[in-house]
């Protein structure tokens, strides 16, 4: 096969960044700031010290560096796992036949499997760096669970895992990796919370949700000495941190001497797509280059797409601060028939504000359609993706037939977040030809913004 | 941390192998030849043909040409995951506080999740050029099954593998990543052979074994127009293939001006170890260089440590020809109890004449020490490795033990073949103090021996 451009391109060691960028500081209206839901007031440092480490609350709150160091332990840590490669889909165009030129950054080759792991280093070494004990955390599809495990065990720090009790009991392999690094995980709702507890109580059976691990969390955190909560999406710090992904992506394009059209990630709580295009967002915010920024989320849990721009609870049980955000309302959880992750009810304030300001595109697709991406995409670029980063490939094939449609020699990157080797009942399912879509109802969503907090 | 070596060495693509090493052209004394098993005497090409595609025939042949150009397209298939990593682990050494140097080539980062591709594609490839409809195979712990896979989706074939039939059952999503590569998985001794239904008549209720399920392989492949039989290890033109592996890893270490002193490889059939050690040994050969070279099998099925140097059949219902290896005897399954591959009862030819030349050490290791390797592994170097794989990690551990213990400041190198991202059944029963140690008595290995065919 001729090639210009190598299958894949690793930036040298001396090549790889070494400061983080906040996009925040290129933002001329800024993300709404985080609320005391007691106070209605922005948080400060001071209260939400309680719940994160010292210098991951500065990080939080800070919207106007533009570079922040990357300490060496942690760039020490990235070594083991970074430069992640940048892959021309060769293979990929030749079976779609399109004139684009297809480009992924593949963050799956690490044992957590997903690019959670960038900020799950980050996070564990400032606390570590704080002298704390450990960390609390909840997990979903359990990517982020597993890639704190991972930092936890490499810094000897204590991890405590809330996983969603159906992700519990339906992955267990995902569960039995974390015991493996050490962290212990307990299925939510649990007893072992005063939320937990009250949750239960109010829905016997319940088979839990994000938004109630998250409370689990948290409280299991402020009230164990010595213990803060960390949090793997949404917040601004996390995005900070995943700008690995897109440095690296922007360092290696240049090398290569090619300019993207359109830049595409897959959209949940926010982190892989923050992360992504945040050197991209950055030159055009500064107006020095324009691309087609688009965020791709699941039909079925549609926060850009149908959600509210507006202030909202983070978490079922409300203990976290408010963020505005768009919300499909704090209490709206997704079809059991939703396989993978992208379930959370919100997205990221910095991104939130950059959609409502026109800054990036959305799109929400099916999950047979992603699905059928994902297997088409596997059979010939050899990789098994996660039911997440094959929402990005789905949008990224449609934009590659776009241009053969239009007859366009357009560049397209999307980001690949992750493998999908814990996620085979998913594809089970959808080789057995069971597997379902599901929209939300707009009545539905009408529901659950009436519970939104009045606020802002 | 301090590195005057890079912490992962890819090679550029034009440092890349474009052909494999051949080893058995540098051996003086070849590996005994395959017999009849009908007429006794050695298999010819046209024999073989039938059960074989006529390329991979000439290779197994072959004892004499020392380089086989790589086809282009086997080489555009290897860019999906090649050139592979050479890791320093330098988070294991500090760990253990050694002295030692400690290098391994990372073969996991592929779906199939180990080395086995690397052959995969090029059986897969000649099946195809030679026109062929499809291929057929077995797999035990699955590693090889979603390689040909893979590898068959890719070239448009047909794939149908005979899965041993308790893998099959407790490894339902190993089954599902070939399903959703397009191939047709059975469990063996299944209905559809002669010889399966002969083995389920006299072992009802049986759970299979390798040997079984490549009876039934090579049944459907000789039985049905426009398919053959490909096998993942033991065979010589397997070892020709994963030569890939040894020649990247000299190719890099040339490259950082290392010289190693210990090469480690886990065996079960032979195809990794082989691989690995292939140009090493092949400087050995020609006495050029000198390195200690170390085979570590599992206790359980001690093939090299243990077993007679004889012709063997190399399938339970004797429809392949006869190879002289170290066997544990054709009937040999190691007990239920022993988790993971590197369960068949012989070794490769080669290695196996190579061993009895003096040419390589072997050992073996139970497994509980091989999962306490491979959790202290996983949590410094950040990469959850396979049971097989952990077989070297082991040795490799004691070996830099023995370094520190002896103030040595040896290198080495040790092949870790894949992930274990399948295998947390065999984590779990290690996290719950669950898992056993099993090693064969005398009296069982000698009752096995007694059923070896009187040849050679």
């Amino acid at each position: 096969m001729k090639q210009d451009i190598p299958y894949k391109t690793y930036l040298e060691e001396n090549e790889t960044p070494k400061a983080w960028y906040n996009m925040r500081a290129d933002m001329k209206k800024k993300p709404a700031p985080l609320l005391n839901p007691g106070t209605g007031k922005p948080v400060t440092a001071e209260e939400l010290g309680h719940v994160f480490c010292d210098e991951l609350v500065k990080q939080e709150l800070d919207n106007d560096t533009p570079q922040i160091p990357i300490p060496g332990e942690i760039l020490d840590f990235y070594r083991m796992f970074r430069p992640s490669p940048l892959v021309r889909a060769y293979f990929l165009e030749r079976a779609l036949g399109t004139p684009a030129k297809i480009f992924y950054k593949f963050e799956g080759n690490n044992t957590s499997g997903s690019h959670k792991l960038n900020s799950a280093v980050a996070q564990a070494y400032y606390a570590k760096a704080q002298g704390l004990k450990g960390v609390t955390t909840e997990t979903g599809a359990g990517q982020w669970g597993t890639a704190l495990s991972m930092a936890c065990s490499f810094f000897k720090l204590d991890c405590k895992v809330f996983m969603v009790k159906c992700s519990y009991e339906q992955k267990p392999f995902r569960r039995e990796v974390m015991r493996t690094y050490g962290a212990s995980v307990t299925p939510s709702p649990s007893m072992e919370t005063e939320v937990g507890r009250r949750i239960n109580a109010a829905h016997p059976g319940t088979t839990g949700s994000l938004g109630c691990a998250i409370s689990e969390a948290v409280e299991a955190a402020v009230s164990h000495e010595g213990y803060r909560y960390v949090l793997g999406s949404v917040l601004s710090q996390v995005l900070l941190h995943q700008s690995i992904i897109g440095l690296e992506t922007q360092a290696a394009l240049r090398k290569l001497g090619v300019k993207p059209d359109v830049i595409i990630g897959c959209a949940g709580g926010g982190s892989n797509l923050g992360g992504l295009i945040a050197p991209f967002m950055g030159e055009k915010l500064r107006g020095e280059a324009d691309y087609r920024i688009v965020a791709v989320e699941p039909a079925s849990c549609p926060s850009l797409t149908r959600g509210r721009y507006a202030y909202d609870f983070c978490d079922t049980g409300r203990v976290c601060p408010l963020a505005k955000m768009y919300t499909l309302g704090h209490d709206f959880i997704p079809s059991p028939s939703h396989a993978g992750g992208l379930r959370y009810h919100g997205m990221s304030s910095a991104l939130s504000e950059l959609y409502d300001q026109g800054m990036l595109e959305a799109r929400a697709v099916e999950q047979t359609a992603v699905f059928a991406a994902a297997e088409q995409f596997a059979r010939v670029e050899g990789i098994l993706p996660a039911p997440e980063s094959s929402h990005a490939i789905r949008a990224a094939i449609d934009e590659a037939l776009r241009c053969k449609a239009e007859g366009r020699e357009e560049t397209i990157v999307f980001g690949l977040t992750g493998t999908g080797y814990f996620d085979l009942t998913a594809y089970q399912s959808y080789n057995d030809g069971k597997m379902q879509d599901y929209v939300p109802s707009d009545a539905d969503l009408e529901e659950s913004f009436a519970k939104l907090p009045k606020i802002g």
